[in-house]
Parts: C-alpha cells; structure tokens; sequence
C-alpha cells in the first residue's frame, strides 16, 4: 500500500486498525504544508536574501504584533479542523482533535511560532506547521485516532525577546515560576527594535497587550499530554553535510545563560593612561577571549550576543558594562567546569585591570537560565525510528537506513522541558549549511514534508502503541 | 599693591596705565565663582557620589533641554554685564565687553558649557565661568581694556552627544565644513537617554528645537578674534600628583576617532562549532586587545567608548559589529602608524574568524575626526606664564616658581581649533586623582579661583601686549 492523497484512505477507521504497511505509508501533503508554511510567514518582516518570493527571513518576536496575527491565524485553523482550542496563562496555545476516548490526555505536535530578531522561516514555525498538516491529513483521510491529537504552540521559546528560552514549556512543567516569567522583562536590544515597545514590557504586559492572556493556569496538570513530538531543523551542519534526511534525537546537550556586569571607572580616553584606567570594555574584550579558549578546551561552546556599554560615550572609557554570555556542553557536568573556571579567570582580568589605581574592575554573574542535559524516552525514540525508516525508504538509495541516524541536538526546544513530565522525542531535518537565527536560514520543501511524514506516522504509532 | 575685592580700584583706568605689579595683583572673586558655578549646574542630571549638595556630577548633552536652561542663564548674565551678545549658525554665543577701540576684535576667553553623559562640574563649565567671573570683577573694579573682552560658550565641544568633539569651534576656524556639522547625527547610545529625543536627531534639527540656530555665520571671520585663552581642569594626574598648581599648556596630542564595522554572520550559538563561527563580537573582542597593545608598544592611547552588536539576542552570534575608536598620541605621525598598524592587525583578526567556513569576517573602517598635534601661539603662552607666576607668588613654598610648568593637553578643547585662526593657549589646573569625564570629578574652590586669576590677568596681558 502506498501513499495517497485520497481524502477517504481511512474513512472512520481507528488507528489500531491499520497494518503496520498502512501506517508506513502515512504521508503528509508537502505541497499544501509549503504552503501553509509561507503563507504564515506574512506575518513578521523579512530581511531579504534571494530572488524568490520566499527568499526572506522572519523577524517575528514573541508576543509582537506579527507573533498576535500569526496565532490567530493558527487558532482559526485548528478551529475550522474542529479541533478545541485553550490559551494557558502564558499563552501557549493547545488545539486537539478528540479521540475516540474522552478520558485520556491527547498526544501533541509541538513547536513554536516566535523567531529571533532576525531569524529565518523554519525554526520552530516548521514544527507547528508540520502539526497543522498532520491533522489536516488525518482529516482528509478520516483516519481517527484511540486518544486525542494535538498541536502546541508554545510562547517565547527563542528567549529572543524575553530571555529565557522555552520559559512557557518551561513553566508548564512546573520547572520555571509562573511568577518569574510575568515579571521577566524584554532584552533592551530587542526593545529598540520597531515591533516591540519603547519602554521594557514584561512578559505579562505583552501577554494582555495581544489578548493572549489565557485563564487556564500553565501545567502539566492543567493541560496534560500524553506525550510531546517535535519535529524542528537541525539548526546544524551533521545531517546536511553527511546527506542525511532524518535524525532521530535521542539527547539535547546542557546549557546555562548568564548575564554579567563588569563594573570599571568611566574617565577620558585621552587624559588616562592605561595604567589608570578600569576599562569595563576592555576586560569584557579580554573575558570574551577567554572564554573561546576555555570552552573550546573542553569540547564546549561560549557564545556572547548581547552587549552594553555605559556611558556611550567615543571619549569616556566604559565604566560599566553589561553581556550574555551562553555556555553549552554534551554534559551538564561540562558545562558546570567552563562556568568554574571562567568564574575564576574573569576575576582575574577584572583584577588586573584598574589594579594600577587600587581600584580594580569587579565582575558580577546572574544566572538566568539552567537547562540540564537531557535524553529522550525510548518509546518515542522508537516510534521516531521506526517512522523515519519508514519515509525514507521511498529514495532511491541502496541503503536508505543510513539516510537516518541517531542525534544530539545543540539548541534548546520546549522538549526539554515537556520531557520532564511526559515521554518525548525530537526529529531533525537537515538545513542549508546548518545555518540558523539568520535570514537564510533554508530547509527544502521535501525534507520539511519528509519530517511531517515521519512525526505522522510517530504520532500513529505512539497512539497504536499506548492502546496496545 | 596686594589682591582687593575693592569695587573701585581702578575705576576707569586703562589696562595701559596698569604698572606691572597692578597686573600682577589683580585677583578674581573665588567665593563668587564658586557659587555661580555651581549654580550653572543646576541644569542637568546629576549623579551623587558625596554628602555635600554639590557632590554630583553632571550629564547635560549638547543641545538638550538642559543646555538651553543654562545657555539662556549665561546671555542674561553676560547682558547684565552690558556685553553684545552674538548667536551664530553653529549656536555659538559670543558675548564681548568693549573695549576702548571699537574697530579691533576682542581678546575672547572660552570653553563649553557642555558635558559628558556621566560627566562632572568642571570640565568646560570652569572655563566659561571663569570668563564670566572675570567679566565680573573688571567691571566692580571699573578696569577699561584697549580692545574687547569676551567670553565665548562653544558648542558641543564634548562630542558625547554628536560624535564630532571641538565641532563648532572647528566651523568657526573653517576647518570643518557647515553642511556637514548640521547634519552630523547624535550617536545611538546617547539617543536613548532621557535627555535626547528618541529618534536620532541632527545638530541643526536640536539648534532649532532649543533656539540657538544662530544667523551671523559660523566663521572667524564674521565673528574675529584678537586671542583665545582658555582654562581646564587638567583630566590627567600629572599637577595634582605632583602638588603643582598651575599648567601652562604648551601643546595638545594628536587624535583621530574613527566608527568601525565588522561585518561577520547571524548564527546559533548553540549549534555553531567555533570553526564554523564569522563571529564579528569575537573579531571585536580580539580588536580591543591588539588596539591596546598596539598603542602601547608606540606611547599612545586607543580606546572604545560606544560598542554595539546586532541582532542582540542571547542566542544569536552577531553578525554585525559597530563601535568607535579613539587614537592618541603627542605626535600626530604616531597617531598614524598606530591606525596603519591596527588596519593591517585587524584585517588579520577579521579574516582569520569565519575562515573556516570560507566566510570570514570584514571590517571597514570611517574616519569622524582628525586633530593633527598642536602647538600653542608664544605670545599667548608667555601672558599666561607670566601670569601663573604672579598668582601662585602668594603661595606658602619656598620657591613658588615649581608650581607652576609648561603641559602637554592630552584632551582636545576648542582651544585647538581657534589656535588655528588666531593666538591661543591655555591654563590647566588640577583635578582630583586625574579623573574627568566622570561624575566625581572634582576640582577645589582655591585651584578654580587660582586659575580664573590666572586668565584674567593673561587677557589684561595680552590687552597690553596687543597695543603696546
Ligand atoms: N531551537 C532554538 O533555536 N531554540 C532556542 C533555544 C536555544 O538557544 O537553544
Ligand atoms: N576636554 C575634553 O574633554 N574635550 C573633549 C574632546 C576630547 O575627547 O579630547
């Protein structure tokens, strides 16, 4: 049996009746997910790369005006698939299409539809995409399923605007304060940015600001799954340069984000030696190179992408200064010894610069976002794998197993946290040069509908599986 | 003949008829210099470093609403003193007290009543009003001059706010072009602060907005000088470590600003392997270090005092860079080996990052301002030593003459310009720990009160000098 676009394959057949053949013949419409894909990419302003239509980035931050439109959008779509439809406190967005059990918590799609400043039209907004022809296909095919299906939209994954990445799934599981992520204010880099406001919004002011403020409190318990699917681009080069089409990830590596000040003397660049001076610039500049060395040392990352100087001045050394600094490692354990030692060799610089004048610059660490090493549950793995080989089998390779391999990912994803609460797993896609948070950022129309396929069937089978 | 407060001392006498030891008894009124300095002060934030009322600094950008409040404090002043007042296309205010002969341009004492975002009391505004206390005293004292005296408020001089510094007294010395002051923009960083507008404003549009868009043209010829004295604290450590009193400022090191961009790539920080990184923040942090060194090796100065990196997301690499860069040093061919050095070291540091991906970083670089080293005008320098020596001559030291000794300015001061056009040189006297654009910046009532003597008798010098 091969795939089909006839709407009635399955007309009010359940789930646990197909054949294992049936179920590895699942597959999405590629060409209406394109184009839903772009057509909800209107909403949110594109850098331009290249000369197709499509050929733009995003820029749709979380809880903007584009971010509103774009969930409207959503909302009105999973309603016209008569899914119900419930907005949480911190606006994640839950649509489901019922089973045949009213009794049980539904299995979901998720991902996100919020992008970096100047992010690109597939990280994130793939997965939800992807959820979104899911159960449009199911629909059409009038295929029903024991438990519920659903699709998740989470709010502000990117910690883009708000910095904390994931802090709605986050919340959710009840791992992050519902409180905290009210009062978490707005990057002073982003709030200059035309679609957001002037002055810092929290995220709670944003929330209202939209009308997605929902009343349904944030957790698991409130809204709770059975378990938590994702399909996202590999934001990487692993899959692409190997020609990979699919990876199965079982683990997402440790990250930690902090904010530091490093506090220095503002004086005159033209009257003050550098043995008088507590430059703040400069020790950032000598911290930053520090903290390639000693990550790369380790097998880690360390990454700055926020900065701020004061007073701002051409001539007025800087007397304080404000950066983000982002380490990420294989192992939670990792990434703990990066932050030791660059605790202990920042102090240091600080030390060193101003000691001439007894007043040395003093450096100051504010962690504001901790996400361990995580591994994915064995069922969904599996029910990834078995879904992915099954897609793939259609190309025309002698040996489409190796077109699929297992996968750690790098980024961070709401499933993370809604694998705390509840099994999970991820699926990957390759992108153009494993670039992603930027504008051209790229991922073919068929390895986008190969992972819908795959994250289709995973879902299939999760629910044939939970039935057994 | 000793130091009086006499009101009539020399009432209607001629600078001419003065005997040498008249000159060198003339004195101002510290306790009334202090106390309109202070006052001046009023307009413009002020951030507290001290118990006492005036231990603030200041922050009162060019042409912000502050700066109106105490230009138009300063004309009123300067009118109640019977002076002509001249507003000129750059908001120049030239105020003069005639002298006997009416067809010869007056000897001017100036500086800028502008200040840094975080700045102090004394950096500029000392120099106006020492203009001002001067003005004063040889009115109460009915002392007459050949030529005019007058007191000339700068504009902008700081470049804090239009990152161009001595901008209007370069205009008046036609070395900088009208056109392009006018459209000189506020930098970003300042623009954000409560005092500016918050879209980037240009010069012209802020004359306007404050009403100081003067009619008579910018120019030393529309508004002639005989000389330009000018009195600052000193911005660096060597009088006050020294327990010297007064500098006589003989020169002023070359400088160069430059605005800088690095142009790398947008990227995940954490999926991006460091080899796969153009990472302009990290080119930046690499660039700060080199300047330094670069600097160093040469006995100069290079320094960042604005920096700004987009997107500005935690977990974005940025790709795009922007910053200043401000290169000193006490000839004006060092200053251009250190910038023919760093192009070269920082087109190595940019290729070398993004390399690996056969994408490396650029940089470009913008010349804003040059100031070639000057050296002061002989007759100038010699009324100002002689008067130096006559106002420290009351001190309690054996030898008094050691307070005093010729300076190098490591600051620009309009001072540089209008040496330019017509005979100029300074006073420099000294400022706690060396420190200046800073709001502890301090200089005591006695060093002001020391200094102003000093210009006032060097302008009644010069006035003799001039038509002896
Ligand atoms: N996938 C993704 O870009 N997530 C944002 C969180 C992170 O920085 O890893
Ligand atoms: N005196 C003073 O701070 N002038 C500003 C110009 C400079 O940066 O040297």
């Amino acid at each position: 049996q091969k795939a089909s676009f006839s709407t009635t394959l399955y007309r009010n057949m359940f789930t646990s009746e197909l054949s294992e053949a049936d179920v590895s013949a699942l597959r999405v419409n590629g060409d209406r997910l394109a184009k839903d894909l772009h057509h909800s990419c209107q909403w949110g302003f594109g850098i331009r790369w290249g000369d197709e239509s499509t050929d733009t980035g995003m820029q749709r931050l979380a809880l903007s005006a584009e971010d509103k439109s774009v969930r409207d959008w959503f909302v009105q779509t999973m309603k016209d698939l008569k899914c119900d439809i419930t907005v949480d406190e911190m606006g994640n967005i839950f649509a489901v299409r019922p089973g045949r059990r009213k009794d049980v918590p539904a299995t979901f799609i998720g991902s996100h539809l919020d992008t970096q400043p100047t992010g690109g039209r597939y990280d994130g907004i793939l997965g939800v995409l992807a959820g979104v022809e899911a159960l449009k296909r199911m629909d059409e095919m009038g295929l029903e399923t024991e438990g519920g299906v659903g699709v998740v939209n989470w709010t502000n994954e990117e910690g883009a605007r708000f910095p904390v990445s994931m802090i709605s799934s986050g919340v959710w599981a009840e791992c992050l304060t519902l409180s905290k992520a009210h009062d978490l204010k707005e990057v002073p880099t982003v709030a200059s940015l035309p679609t957001a406001a002037s002055a810092p919004e929290t995220m709670k002011s944003a929330l209202q600001d939209i009308g997605y403020l929902g009343k349904v409190p944030c957790s698991y318990k409130s809204s709770p799954m059975a378990a938590h699917f994702e399909l996202h681009i590999e934001q990487g080069p692993h899959l692409i340069s190997a020609g990979q089409r699919v990876g199965v990830v079982t683990a997402v590596q440790a990250y930690r984000w902090f904010r530091l000040n490093v506090i220095g003397r503002d004086t005159h660049t033209g009257t003050t030696a550098f043995e008088h001076r507590a430059d703040a610039l400069y020790a950032f500049a000598r911290m930053m190179v520090r903290a390639r060395e000693v990550a790369a040392g380790k097998g880690c990352l360390a990454s700055v992408g926020i900065i701020e100087a004061k007073p701002g001045s051409v001539n007025t050394v800087p007397g304080e200064v404000s950066f983000s600094l982002d380490i990420r490692g294989p192992e939670t354990e990792l990434v703990a010894e990066v932050e030791k030692e660059l605790r202990r060799d920042f102090d240091e610089i600080a030390a060193a610069e101003g000691a001439g004048i007894g007043k040395p610059c003093r450096v100051e660490w504010k962690l504001d976002f901790d996400s361990p090493a995580v591994k994915f549950h064995d069922d969904c793995i599996e029910c990834v794998q078995q879904s992915a080989h099954a897609v793939v089998a259609d190309a025309p390779v002698a040996d489409t197993k190796s077109l699929v391999r297992p996968i750690m990912s790098g980024a961070g994803h709401d499933s993370v946290f809604t694998s705390k609460r509840v099994p999970t797993s991820m699926i990957f896609v390759p992108c153009k040069d494993g670039l992603s948070h930027h504008p051209e950022e790229f991922c073919s129309a068929d390895d986008c509908a190969t992972g819908a396929s795959v994250i289709l069937q995973a879902v299939v089978r999760y629910d044939r599986k939970r039935f057994a």
